[in-house]
């Protein structure tokens, strides 16, 4: 925590009584679409790029990231004063393009698949030396999406459960890991889109899934769950449930509506998770993580 | 203050460096979209709900309104115990229909004209004895909204300047006499937009000056100024400035896209006159009041 202290927002926690009202459940929204770079990446990245000794930060960091793990490495390598190489794939959102350009990161463009944007990545770090910071595979990223758990368990120390949204499984495994340490009777309670739901099948079967094909609104989620991540989330998440589109529309819709905060799709997941299951967080109080609030004000889904 | 304190929220005031930087001020956002109701209309609406003798509120209160000052005044009056009667034009739109009726307002409707708004409450103040709340030719609804100002000041107490709407001219009254009160130095500048500017026009010609006609898309500051307002804004008030739609736009999509607040149209308009004379603002710590957040999410001007 002390380490990206300077670097990240303390984001605040938000109530609604129009929502406790609604769901049942005494919910305390923790707002890291109110983060830098308008989600909880920033304090992966920056505890990755500060945890680097100064030969590993010579030569500066790159990732590939269609999304908010780009801008956020782009500022956690200009706090740092070091260069950072985003590789993107050519139908990344003209906003995040310019986010990543606004924090000062060189932009390499690629094909739009998997493979070119793995390709183009080996090929910035061996043409320019840069250390690689991966989105969700790597402990350092982890620690620092932990910290979310952290703040948001001083804010409010006593809350029941927490609801996390789970794509590559950074946040999540460092939620659990986070939570459990200070409060191990804490439920931790994950949440996925059903159109990419590999660690809701992967939890279940106790064996690691991929997605044959991926289709839900909440484009921050499409990733599928790390390894590394895996291991961590079966020993210290007690559920994974997963939720349809709709919902996922209709979450963000409430809280747009009701608390005035912009939140992306996948942002809102989380609360959509107490929509689908209010049984499990009736009469309790629950940690509702807003992750981030990137949209594109041009194609809402309203 | 102490008469509303336990009624309404002491909202937030939010910075952003992005709109620091871009407008040159260092700026604080005074974040009424946040207050009960969505808008600073519960502030005016309680203070004079909770001003009223037992025998005034005996039979509860009564306003016609297609806005804000509806909802606010059903909320008030249930923090009272007494019926509120809010006479509602046909075409209001559903959001602030169902808000009036979440908080057990008593809907009359009528068609959407001025005259058949006066009439149909004459009406219902002759058939239930209930007293008239108006949105703003009010001493009790002027000195709730001057709370926001009050707050502010508390909040941040070295402001330079305070940009606020003005409609009806109920907050900018009521947040001039409360600035000026507490720092006479204080600068108040008063935004409105062009397609509904007899404040305007007003406060330049000293004179009172109708609108002959209204084409905004702020549709919170429609009205025309009010008689008790304007002596007051003459008084205390330093300059108004009138913006365009399309900077209103502007204004609301930075809000949205860097700050992640809801906010309406109106209440983008005050850091609209940010960006219409960033001359007057330049190096000075400026409050700006974001005056409400309901909006409709089906008809957003993105």
């Amino acid at each position: 925590m002390l380490r990206i202290a300077d670097g990240v927002h303390e984001t605040p926690v938000m109530q609604s009584r129009l929502l406790n009202k609604h769901t049942g459940s005494h919910v305390f929204f923790k707002c890291e679409h109110l983060q830098r770079v308008g989600a909880f990446k920033a304090r992966g990245a920056l505890n990755a790029v500060l945890s680097l000794s100064d030969d590993e930060a010579a030569n500066g960091v790159a990732t590939h990231s269609s999304g908010n793990h780009g801008a956020a490495l782009a500022m956690a390598a200009a706090q740092r004063g070091i260069p950072a190489h985003i590789v993107m794939p050519s139908n990344a959102p003209d906003v995040k393009k310019e986010a990543v350009a606004a924090y000062g990161g060189l932009i390499i463009e690629c094909e739009p698949t998997q493979q070119a944007r793995a390709a183009g990545l080996e090929q910035v770090l061996a043409g320019t030396g840069a250390h690689a910071v991966h989105p969700f595979l790597d402990s350092r990223v982890i620690a620092g999406q932990g910290t979310v758990a952290l703040e948001l368990l001083k804010q409010v120390p006593d809350l029941d459960v927490i609801a996390v949204p789970v794509g590559g499984g950074g946040l999540l495994s460092g939620t659990a890991i986070a939570a459990k340490h200070i409060n191990p009777k804490i439920e931790v309670i994950a949440v996925e889109p059903e159109g990419a739901d590999d660690a809701f099948r992967s939890f279940g079967l106790g064996e690691l899934q991929g997605n044959s094909r991926v289709d839900t609104i909440a484009d921050g989620l499409r990733t599928s769950l790390g390894e590394l991540n895996f291991e961590i989330i079966r020993k210290h998440v007690d559920t994974i449930v997963a939720v349809p589109d709709a919902l996922i529309v209709e979450a963000m819709e409430l809280i747009w509506t009701r608390m005035k905060q912009v939140v992306e799709p996948s942002g809102a997941v989380s609360f959509a998770g107490l929509l689908e299951h209010p049984e499990r967080f009736r009469g309790r109080r629950t940690g509702v993580v807003i992750t981030g609030g990137n949209v594109d004000l041009g194609a809402l889904p309203f």
